[in-house]
Protein backbone atom coordinates (compact mmCIF):
# COMPACT_ATOMS: atom_id res chain seq x y z
CA UNK A 1 0.00 0.00 0.00
CA UNK A 2 1.28 3.49 -0.87
CA UNK A 3 1.61 5.78 2.05
CA UNK A 4 -0.71 9.02 1.05
CA UNK A 5 0.42 11.06 3.74
CA UNK A 6 3.93 10.64 2.92
CA UNK A 7 6.00 13.09 0.66
CA UNK A 8 8.41 11.05 -1.47
CA UNK A 9 10.31 13.88 -2.95
CA UNK A 10 13.27 15.26 -1.05
CA UNK A 11 14.48 18.87 -1.38
CA UNK A 12 18.14 20.02 -1.52
CA UNK A 13 17.96 23.30 -1.99
CA UNK A 14 15.53 26.16 -3.02
CA UNK A 15 15.36 29.59 -3.93
CA UNK A 16 12.95 32.63 -5.38
CA UNK A 17 13.83 33.02 -8.90
CA UNK A 18 10.96 35.65 -9.60
CA UNK A 19 8.33 37.26 -8.20
CA UNK A 20 5.30 40.08 -9.11
CA UNK A 21 2.32 40.33 -7.56
CA UNK A 22 0.50 37.11 -8.89
CA UNK A 23 3.29 34.27 -8.79
CA UNK A 24 6.31 33.21 -6.84
CA UNK A 25 8.46 31.06 -8.84
CA UNK A 26 10.40 28.99 -7.23
CA UNK A 27 13.51 26.65 -8.00
CA UNK A 28 14.45 23.16 -6.12
CA UNK A 29 17.51 21.09 -7.08
CA UNK A 30 15.39 17.64 -5.71
CA UNK A 31 15.64 13.61 -5.60
CA UNK A 32 13.02 12.18 -7.18
CA UNK A 33 10.61 9.43 -5.52
CA UNK A 34 13.15 7.05 -7.20
CA UNK A 35 15.95 8.76 -5.94
CA UNK A 36 17.25 10.00 -9.34
CA UNK A 37 18.34 13.70 -9.08
CA UNK A 38 16.61 16.41 -10.47
CA UNK A 39 15.12 19.91 -10.57
CA UNK A 40 11.59 21.27 -10.42
CA UNK A 41 10.05 24.88 -10.74
CA UNK A 42 6.98 25.55 -9.41
CA UNK A 43 4.78 28.55 -9.68
CA UNK A 44 2.64 29.52 -6.78
CA UNK A 45 -0.09 31.52 -7.20
CA UNK A 46 -0.97 34.26 -4.86
CA UNK A 47 -4.53 34.25 -5.55
CA UNK A 48 -7.52 31.57 -6.05
CA UNK A 49 -8.95 31.99 -9.24
CA UNK A 50 -13.32 32.21 -9.06
CA UNK A 51 -15.12 31.48 -11.87
CA UNK A 52 -19.43 31.87 -12.23
CA UNK A 53 -21.36 30.46 -14.65
CA UNK A 54 -23.83 32.74 -15.07
CA UNK A 55 -27.73 31.40 -16.31
CA UNK A 56 -30.39 33.47 -17.24
CA UNK A 57 -34.26 32.41 -16.39
CA UNK A 58 -34.00 31.64 -20.52
CA UNK A 59 -31.61 29.32 -19.87
CA UNK A 60 -28.76 31.80 -21.71
CA UNK A 61 -25.34 31.71 -20.91
CA UNK A 62 -23.27 35.04 -20.18
CA UNK A 63 -19.62 34.79 -21.23
CA UNK A 64 -16.72 37.82 -21.49
CA UNK A 65 -14.51 38.26 -23.95
CA UNK A 66 -10.93 39.38 -23.70
CA UNK A 67 -7.78 38.70 -25.12
CA UNK A 68 -5.63 36.68 -23.19
CA UNK A 69 -1.85 37.67 -23.48
CA UNK A 70 -0.36 34.28 -22.27
CA UNK A 71 -1.90 32.43 -25.75
CA UNK A 72 -1.72 35.63 -27.76
CA UNK A 73 -4.94 35.81 -28.95
CA UNK A 74 -9.08 36.50 -27.68
CA UNK A 75 -10.99 34.58 -25.69
CA UNK A 76 -14.80 34.23 -24.83
CA UNK A 77 -15.45 32.62 -21.14
CA UNK A 78 -17.29 32.73 -18.10
CA UNK A 79 -16.38 35.61 -15.72
CA UNK A 80 -13.83 35.31 -14.04
CA UNK A 81 -10.98 36.72 -11.53
CA UNK A 82 -8.59 36.52 -8.51
CA UNK A 83 -10.15 36.42 -4.93
CA UNK A 84 -8.54 39.37 -3.05
CA UNK A 85 -6.43 38.60 0.15
CA UNK A 86 -9.02 37.08 2.54
CA UNK A 87 -11.98 37.90 0.22
CA UNK A 88 -14.47 34.95 0.66
CA UNK A 89 -14.51 33.30 -3.00
CA UNK A 90 -18.33 33.86 -3.56
CA UNK A 91 -18.21 37.61 -2.69
CA UNK A 92 -15.13 37.29 -5.32
CA UNK A 93 -17.56 35.68 -7.67
CA UNK A 94 -20.88 37.96 -7.10
CA UNK A 95 -17.81 40.53 -7.69
CA UNK A 96 -16.00 40.12 -10.85
CA UNK A 97 -19.69 39.14 -12.55
CA UNK A 98 -20.73 42.15 -11.82
CA UNK A 99 -18.09 44.59 -12.79
CA UNK A 100 -17.72 41.72 -16.14
CA UNK A 101 -21.12 41.46 -17.05
CA UNK A 102 -23.35 43.95 -14.62
CA UNK A 103 -25.23 40.66 -13.55
CA UNK A 104 -26.73 40.57 -10.23
CA UNK A 105 -27.73 36.77 -8.88
CA UNK A 106 -30.43 35.83 -6.36
CA UNK A 107 -28.61 32.70 -6.12
CA UNK A 108 -24.43 31.29 -6.51
CA UNK A 109 -23.77 28.23 -5.29
CA UNK A 110 -20.53 26.42 -5.47
CA UNK A 111 -20.27 23.47 -8.22
CA UNK A 112 -16.73 22.42 -8.88
CA UNK A 113 -13.17 22.72 -6.95
CA UNK A 114 -9.95 22.24 -8.90
CA UNK A 115 -6.23 22.34 -9.17
CA UNK A 116 -5.81 24.14 -12.65
CA UNK A 117 -2.28 22.76 -13.43
CA UNK A 118 -0.20 20.52 -10.15
CA UNK A 119 2.46 19.08 -12.34
CA UNK A 120 3.90 22.80 -11.79
CA UNK A 121 1.68 25.37 -9.82
CA UNK A 122 -0.73 25.49 -6.88
CA UNK A 123 -3.58 27.52 -8.48
CA UNK A 124 -6.65 26.83 -7.31
CA UNK A 125 -9.93 26.95 -8.78
CA UNK A 126 -13.49 27.50 -7.21
CA UNK A 127 -16.35 27.60 -9.73
CA UNK A 128 -20.08 29.08 -9.24
CA UNK A 129 -23.16 28.55 -10.89
CA UNK A 130 -25.28 31.87 -10.75
CA UNK A 131 -29.09 32.03 -11.75
CA UNK A 132 -31.91 34.47 -10.90
CA UNK A 133 -30.29 36.95 -12.64
CA UNK A 134 -31.13 40.78 -13.24
CA UNK A 135 -29.32 43.01 -15.28
CA UNK A 136 -26.92 45.99 -14.70
CA UNK A 137 -24.03 48.44 -16.00
CA UNK A 138 -20.31 46.44 -16.25
CA UNK A 139 -17.83 48.37 -14.63
CA UNK A 140 -14.88 47.22 -15.56
CA UNK A 141 -11.51 47.82 -13.34
CA UNK A 142 -9.22 50.15 -14.43
CA UNK A 143 -7.08 47.22 -16.60
CA UNK A 144 -9.68 45.62 -18.52
CA UNK A 145 -11.34 45.67 -22.24
CA UNK A 146 -14.01 43.44 -22.13
CA UNK A 147 -17.12 42.29 -24.47
CA UNK A 148 -20.15 40.17 -23.31
CA UNK A 149 -22.78 38.30 -24.67
CA UNK A 150 -25.84 36.21 -24.10
CA UNK A 151 -25.91 32.80 -25.72
CA UNK A 152 -28.33 29.26 -25.47
CA UNK A 153 -26.87 27.10 -23.18
CA UNK A 154 -26.72 24.55 -25.31
CA UNK A 155 -24.70 26.68 -28.09
CA UNK A 156 -21.97 27.38 -25.56
CA UNK A 157 -22.20 23.38 -24.33
CA UNK A 158 -21.32 22.96 -28.18
CA UNK A 159 -18.55 25.56 -28.42
CA UNK A 160 -16.85 23.35 -25.61
CA UNK A 161 -17.26 20.24 -27.78
CA UNK A 162 -16.03 21.78 -31.07
CA UNK A 163 -13.14 23.42 -29.13
CA UNK A 164 -13.89 27.13 -29.41
CA UNK A 165 -14.86 27.55 -25.37
CA UNK A 166 -11.14 26.43 -24.24
CA UNK A 167 -10.77 28.06 -21.00
CA UNK A 168 -10.53 25.53 -18.65
CA UNK A 169 -12.93 26.80 -15.64
CA UNK A 170 -15.82 27.53 -18.74
CA UNK A 171 -15.49 23.68 -20.19
CA UNK A 172 -15.69 22.12 -16.66
CA UNK A 173 -18.44 24.70 -15.40
CA UNK A 174 -20.55 24.26 -18.34
CA UNK A 175 -20.15 20.33 -18.29
CA UNK A 176 -21.04 20.34 -14.68
CA UNK A 177 -23.84 22.53 -15.06
CA UNK A 178 -24.89 20.17 -17.59
CA UNK A 179 -24.82 17.11 -14.91
CA UNK A 180 -26.83 19.28 -12.92
CA UNK A 181 -29.56 20.02 -15.29
CA UNK A 182 -29.96 16.27 -16.26
CA UNK A 183 -29.62 15.22 -12.18
CA UNK A 184 -32.09 17.93 -10.97
CA UNK A 185 -29.80 19.84 -9.57
CA UNK A 186 -31.19 23.11 -10.97
CA UNK A 187 -35.14 24.63 -11.04
CA UNK A 188 -36.72 21.96 -13.48
CA UNK A 189 -38.24 25.07 -15.66
CA UNK A 190 -34.70 26.34 -16.17
CA UNK A 191 -33.31 22.87 -16.45
CA UNK A 192 -35.87 22.46 -19.26
CA UNK A 193 -34.63 25.49 -20.90
CA UNK A 194 -31.18 24.69 -20.86
CA UNK A 195 -31.26 21.22 -22.48
CA UNK A 196 -34.20 22.73 -24.89
CA UNK A 197 -32.15 24.95 -27.07
CA UNK A 198 -29.83 21.66 -28.76
CA UNK A 199 -29.32 18.23 -29.01
CA UNK A 200 -27.25 18.36 -25.57
CA UNK B 1 -17.95 45.51 -32.21
CA UNK B 2 -14.31 44.42 -30.62
CA UNK B 3 -12.01 43.33 -32.92
CA UNK B 4 -11.14 39.99 -31.36
CA UNK B 5 -7.60 39.67 -33.93
CA UNK B 6 -6.09 43.39 -32.22
CA UNK B 7 -3.88 42.52 -29.31
CA UNK B 8 -4.90 45.55 -27.36
CA UNK B 9 -1.42 45.22 -25.14
CA UNK B 10 1.51 46.85 -25.37
CA UNK B 11 4.71 45.36 -24.83
CA UNK B 12 7.53 47.81 -23.73
CA UNK B 13 9.77 45.57 -22.84
CA UNK B 14 10.38 41.63 -21.88
CA UNK B 15 13.01 39.66 -20.98
CA UNK B 16 14.11 35.48 -19.79
CA UNK B 17 13.54 35.17 -15.86
CA UNK B 18 14.04 31.35 -15.48
CA UNK B 19 13.61 28.12 -17.41
CA UNK B 20 13.88 24.48 -16.87
CA UNK B 21 12.94 21.36 -19.05
CA UNK B 22 9.15 22.11 -18.50
CA UNK B 23 9.07 25.85 -18.26
CA UNK B 24 10.03 28.99 -19.43
CA UNK B 25 8.95 32.68 -17.12
CA UNK B 26 8.84 35.98 -19.11
CA UNK B 27 8.60 39.07 -16.99
CA UNK B 28 7.13 42.25 -18.91
CA UNK B 29 6.57 45.69 -18.82
CA UNK B 30 3.20 46.43 -20.76
CA UNK B 31 0.31 48.97 -20.98
CA UNK B 32 -2.75 47.34 -20.35
CA UNK B 33 -5.56 47.46 -22.75
CA UNK B 34 -6.76 50.49 -20.48
CA UNK B 35 -3.00 51.94 -21.07
CA UNK B 36 -2.44 52.14 -17.14
CA UNK B 37 1.06 50.77 -17.05
CA UNK B 38 1.58 47.76 -15.44
CA UNK B 39 3.87 44.09 -15.69
CA UNK B 40 2.69 40.98 -17.04
CA UNK B 41 4.47 37.19 -15.51
CA UNK B 42 4.04 34.64 -18.12
CA UNK B 43 4.95 30.95 -18.44
CA UNK B 44 5.33 29.16 -21.38
CA UNK B 45 4.97 25.39 -21.20
CA UNK B 46 7.10 23.10 -23.05
CA UNK B 47 5.13 20.56 -23.35
CA UNK B 48 1.45 19.67 -23.96
CA UNK B 49 -0.21 18.60 -21.15
CA UNK B 50 -2.39 15.24 -22.43
CA UNK B 51 -4.73 12.95 -20.12
CA UNK B 52 -6.77 9.92 -20.58
CA UNK B 53 -10.30 8.46 -19.10
CA UNK B 54 -9.78 4.91 -18.93
CA UNK B 55 -13.05 3.12 -18.74
CA UNK B 56 -13.33 -0.57 -19.16
CA UNK B 57 -15.99 -2.64 -20.01
CA UNK B 58 -17.53 -2.68 -16.67
CA UNK B 59 -18.11 0.72 -16.65
CA UNK B 60 -14.91 1.48 -14.59
CA UNK B 61 -12.75 4.37 -14.62
CA UNK B 62 -8.90 3.50 -13.62
CA UNK B 63 -7.24 6.31 -11.46
CA UNK B 64 -3.68 6.35 -10.59
CA UNK B 65 -2.15 8.06 -7.42
CA UNK B 66 0.96 10.37 -6.78
CA UNK B 67 2.10 12.63 -4.94
CA UNK B 68 2.05 16.44 -6.21
CA UNK B 69 4.97 18.85 -5.00
CA UNK B 70 3.34 21.86 -5.91
CA UNK B 71 -0.08 21.20 -4.30
CA UNK B 72 2.25 19.51 -1.35
CA UNK B 73 -0.70 16.46 -1.02
CA UNK B 74 -1.12 13.07 -2.67
CA UNK B 75 -3.58 13.29 -5.74
CA UNK B 76 -5.82 10.64 -7.13
CA UNK B 77 -6.10 11.25 -11.45
CA UNK B 78 -6.47 10.04 -14.88
CA UNK B 79 -3.34 9.34 -16.33
CA UNK B 80 -1.33 12.20 -17.30
CA UNK B 81 1.94 13.38 -19.35
CA UNK B 82 3.37 15.57 -21.34
CA UNK B 83 3.93 15.39 -24.48
CA UNK B 84 7.58 14.92 -25.95
CA UNK B 85 8.57 17.51 -28.47
CA UNK B 86 6.60 16.22 -32.14
CA UNK B 87 5.02 13.64 -30.54
CA UNK B 88 1.67 13.32 -31.55
CA UNK B 89 -1.42 13.99 -28.34
CA UNK B 90 -2.85 10.19 -29.26
CA UNK B 91 0.29 8.37 -29.03
CA UNK B 92 1.11 10.55 -25.54
CA UNK B 93 -2.10 9.57 -24.34
CA UNK B 94 -1.44 5.97 -25.15
CA UNK B 95 1.80 5.82 -23.85
CA UNK B 96 1.09 7.73 -20.71
CA UNK B 97 -1.48 4.77 -20.12
CA UNK B 98 0.43 1.97 -20.97
CA UNK B 99 3.44 3.66 -18.32
CA UNK B 100 1.19 4.44 -15.66
CA UNK B 101 -1.24 1.59 -15.49
CA UNK B 102 -0.63 -1.19 -17.83
CA UNK B 103 -3.30 -0.43 -19.54
CA UNK B 104 -3.84 -0.82 -23.67
CA UNK B 105 -7.04 0.43 -25.40
CA UNK B 106 -8.70 -0.72 -28.37
CA UNK B 107 -10.20 3.10 -29.22
CA UNK B 108 -8.63 6.02 -28.23
CA UNK B 109 -10.67 9.41 -29.23
CA UNK B 110 -9.80 12.93 -28.56
CA UNK B 111 -12.70 14.49 -26.00
CA UNK B 112 -11.56 18.26 -25.09
CA UNK B 113 -9.43 21.01 -25.29
CA UNK B 114 -8.77 22.98 -22.69
CA UNK B 115 -6.23 26.11 -22.04
CA UNK B 116 -5.65 25.24 -18.24
CA UNK B 117 -4.61 28.65 -16.73
CA UNK B 118 -5.06 31.53 -19.63
CA UNK B 119 -4.10 34.22 -17.22
CA UNK B 120 -0.76 33.58 -16.70
CA UNK B 121 0.21 30.42 -18.56
CA UNK B 122 -0.13 28.99 -22.51
CA UNK B 123 -0.72 25.59 -20.96
CA UNK B 124 -2.81 23.18 -23.37
CA UNK B 125 -4.40 20.60 -22.64
CA UNK B 126 -5.54 17.33 -24.62
CA UNK B 127 -7.89 14.85 -22.89
CA UNK B 128 -8.88 11.43 -24.75
CA UNK B 129 -11.45 9.10 -23.67
CA UNK B 130 -9.64 5.24 -23.92
CA UNK B 131 -12.73 2.10 -24.14
CA UNK B 132 -11.36 -1.32 -24.94
CA UNK B 133 -9.27 -2.14 -22.32
CA UNK B 134 -6.78 -5.09 -22.14
CA UNK B 135 -4.62 -4.99 -18.74
CA UNK B 136 -0.73 -5.31 -18.81
CA UNK B 137 2.14 -4.58 -16.82
CA UNK B 138 2.82 -0.59 -16.21
CA UNK B 139 6.43 0.83 -16.52
CA UNK B 140 6.66 3.96 -14.96
CA UNK B 141 9.51 6.47 -15.83
CA UNK B 142 12.50 6.41 -13.44
CA UNK B 143 10.91 9.27 -11.60
CA UNK B 144 7.14 8.05 -10.70
CA UNK B 145 6.07 6.03 -7.71
CA UNK B 146 2.48 5.78 -8.80
CA UNK B 147 -0.20 4.02 -7.37
CA UNK B 148 -3.15 2.06 -9.59
CA UNK B 149 -7.22 2.05 -8.89
CA UNK B 150 -10.13 1.06 -10.80
CA UNK B 151 -13.46 2.30 -9.27
CA UNK B 152 -17.30 2.46 -10.82
CA UNK B 153 -17.80 5.71 -12.80
CA UNK B 154 -20.29 6.82 -11.20
CA UNK B 155 -18.21 6.83 -7.59
CA UNK B 156 -15.15 8.39 -9.55
CA UNK B 157 -17.70 11.16 -10.83
CA UNK B 158 -18.92 11.55 -6.95
CA UNK B 159 -15.80 12.18 -6.00
CA UNK B 160 -15.52 14.70 -8.49
CA UNK B 161 -18.39 16.27 -6.98
CA UNK B 162 -17.30 16.33 -3.33
CA UNK B 163 -14.31 17.64 -3.97
CA UNK B 164 -11.39 14.30 -3.69
CA UNK B 165 -10.82 14.71 -7.57
CA UNK B 166 -9.83 17.74 -8.04
CA UNK B 167 -7.19 17.58 -10.83
CA UNK B 168 -8.70 19.79 -13.66
CA UNK B 169 -8.22 17.38 -16.32
CA UNK B 170 -9.88 14.79 -14.29
CA UNK B 171 -12.62 16.84 -13.19
CA UNK B 172 -13.32 17.97 -16.75
CA UNK B 173 -12.33 14.80 -18.61
CA UNK B 174 -15.25 12.36 -16.16
CA UNK B 175 -17.70 15.13 -16.74
CA UNK B 176 -17.20 15.09 -20.40
CA UNK B 177 -17.36 11.20 -19.80
CA UNK B 178 -20.84 11.31 -18.28
CA UNK B 179 -21.87 13.95 -21.27
CA UNK B 180 -21.31 10.88 -23.68
CA UNK B 181 -22.65 8.44 -22.31
CA UNK B 182 -26.30 10.42 -22.04
CA UNK B 183 -25.67 11.59 -25.62
CA UNK B 184 -25.15 8.28 -27.24
CA UNK B 185 -21.78 8.87 -27.62
CA UNK B 186 -20.43 5.88 -26.26
CA UNK B 187 -21.45 2.08 -27.01
CA UNK B 188 -25.17 2.04 -25.68
CA UNK B 189 -24.16 -1.33 -23.21
CA UNK B 190 -21.40 0.66 -21.96
CA UNK B 191 -23.16 4.02 -21.27
CA UNK B 192 -25.56 1.58 -19.25
CA UNK B 193 -22.65 0.46 -17.44
CA UNK B 194 -21.60 3.62 -16.59
CA UNK B 195 -24.88 5.13 -15.21
CA UNK B 196 -25.75 2.37 -13.63
CA UNK B 197 -23.69 2.39 -10.77
CA UNK B 198 -24.94 5.49 -8.94
CA UNK B 199 -27.59 8.04 -8.88
CA UNK B 200 -25.64 9.50 -11.60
Amino acid sequence: MTDETRDPWITISAKRVYENPWIVVEHREVLTPTRTQGVYGIVHFRKYAVGVVPIDDEGYVHLVGQWRPPLNRYSWEIPEGGAEPGEDTIVTARREMAEETGLEAANVVEILRMDLSNSITDEIAFVYLATGLKPGKPTPDDTEELAHKRLPFGEALNQVLVGQITDSMSVAGLLRAYHMAKTGQVDPTLAKAMLAQSSV
